[in-house]
């Protein structure tokens, strides 16, 4: 440690991202990346583009890809913001809507993020445990003296809240906000999306990304969705650390992945196709599965627990994640590949 | 503004980035963008990566681009970070190494982002004037009580400090960390980058960027270079942030620029013959224009103040940046664009 680093800094745990091994040997099953690819018209976009336009700034205000965003969604484009991945979308968020000391939220266990940001920030982290079923209480949420923050779909159980739970959130705390990271809710049954609820709730702030559905992880971009007053907030902050956060590769690449709504929805079908007959094939082999409305199964296996697992199947070239919170200890999460990483993965389980 | 904007994010005064029009109708003279391609190898690199990587998140310790990085800059792996631009490297710089409340010297003018990085981690800001001929004074740093950032060469003055000069500073302020942003460097002349120092001062943080000299303002990327210690502790930062930061294409692009040195070198040949003929050019019509050690011009018109210029510049279709600073109202700073780029700034000043 120098003898430079601040007193808040040294402080910090940082988050440990899932292993991203760049030889690619094994089946990635561990960060819940899609299994197929973008849209072929991003990959046409950014082949298209002149080389020579990257000498020049992107666009800050991301006009056009905001635009798209909009369109989509069926808001006004001062309605979305938009950010090098989700994970920065959330960093500025907490920047904006909480001073020192406030207190936050959140589900536990959850994105393991959360916590992170609370500490930068020098907030009051409240985590709220899950029920033994691990199902979100809405109840557990109706008098939080703070803003709030939910995952839903929550990671990494896989399990939802049905839009009127998070309703009765949002109606339960007029005053705060409540900020719904809504990472894996492209792959949920209709009636989990917040969307519908935000002509009548002002206090709703929704952040999404294109890591999962869209097949961007690689090329960073997340979003947010609110009313004009939080988006231009969430602005501030940008504005006062990073204007040019999303490059222009990335604003092309998400316009045209805005533009094939039949490659998304094949893309969500197939994952969501193979996530219910893997799930069926596991709790024949005797696992527990917990439902998903994501693109992961969360799962234990009746003899091993989620480090033995997770070593098991790492022996066997395949990458799941295991979990050090109390709560987890038996779990591991396992996303949702192509069908033959699926094969592969209860090949080696039905062995085990 | 809405009822959940914390009172820090309230107090925020956002930078100002200069214009970036998408219509492309202006001679863009404004934000120091490199007026050559990047080299082709990065185009190739980029054309070369199957788009179903893109699903894939990029290697959170960017080790290739790093390994390159090091080795074009004679250091080890681990004394390098990499950002997504050189704006979220000092961002980062400033919440590992500063607690609220601390002290920071800069000179002023300088980069307008210094004071709002300042204000977003609640430090105090301690702007220190540069002198009558816009140089800086190495005295004025030797006992600043916290740690100091200085550009060097300077925005936007374009004016420089030898290597001496910054030794000197490193040497004044042992238990303080020096942060020099070396955001424009490469077109400086031998003596001025300060990475020779790095072995004999420890408390010295280099930044820098790919947007000017290697013509990478669209596909953002920033570095910095130190011990491994403050580099270990930047990536704490990272790590509590956004460790996915960097882009896959952007990695990729990376690596390709450090690969053509032969484009690189031309570039800033290109660039710094441009640079001195339009200097003398505009001496000649009248007008003052301080030494560049930059890809940028600091001048003076004779009748003029940096706002009209602005102005009627604009009027003839070419964009300059002008300041509301009180020392520089009557400055303008025009980029070094392409010979045929300045020919008509020069026309048009000419009918002035």
């Amino acid at each position: 440690m120098s003898k430079f680093l601040g007193k808040q800094a040294a402080s910090l745990t940082p988050y440990t991202p899932g292993e991203q091994p760049q030889d690619r040997r094994y089946i990635k099953l561990n960060t819940n990346e899609c299994p197929y690819p973008p849209s072929p018209l991003v990959a046409k976009a950014l082949a298209e583009d002149d080389a020579g336009n990257y000498r020049l700034y992107p666009d800050p205000t991301a006009g056009a890809l905001r635009q798209k965003l909009a369109e989509h969604y069926g808001v006004a484009p001062n309605q979305v913001f938009v950010g090098n991945g989700s994970d920065e979308v959330l960093a500025f968020a907490f920047f904006a809507f909480f001073d020192r000391g406030d207190k936050i939220s959140f589900p536990d266990p959850s994105y393991g993020f959360y916590p992170v940001y609370a500490d930068l920030c020098g907030l009051n982290a409240n985590p709220i445990p899950l029920k033994d079923d691990f199902t979100i209480d809405p109840n557990d949420f109706a008098k939080c003296d703070g803003n709030i923050i939910i995952a839903n779909p929550n990671a990494p159980t896989g399990l939802w809240l049905e839009r009127n739970q998070i309703e009765q959130i949002l109606a339960a705390n007029p005053d705060r906000l409540v900020m719904i990271d809504e990472a894996y809710a492209d792959f949920a049954n209709e009636g989990v999306d917040s969307l519908p609820l935000l002509p009548r709730h002002e206090n709703l702030l929704i952040i999404g990304t294109f890591s999962k559905s869209r097949a961007f992880a690689g090329l960073r971009l997340g979003y947010a969705i609110s009313t004009p007053e939080i988006i231009a907030e969430l602005e501030r902050i940008r504005y006062s650390f990073n204007p040019y956060n999303v490059s222009r590769p990335t604003q092309l690449a998400g316009v045209a992945s805005l533009e094939d709504e039949t490659h998304f929805q094949w893309t969500l079908e197939k994952v969501k196709a193979t996530r219910e007959r893997v799930t069926a094939r596991l709790r024949e082999l005797g696992l527990d599965v917990l439902p998903s409305a994501t693109n992961f199964l969360f799962v234990t296996h009746p003899r091993l627990d989620g480090r033995e697992l997770y070593l098991a199947l790492r022996e066997n070239g395949i990458l799941v994640r295991c979990f050090d919170h109390p709560r987890t200890l038996r779990h591991a999460r396992i996303s949702v590949g192509s069908d033959e990483e699926m094969d592969a993965l209860l090949s080696v389980i039905e062995k085990l």
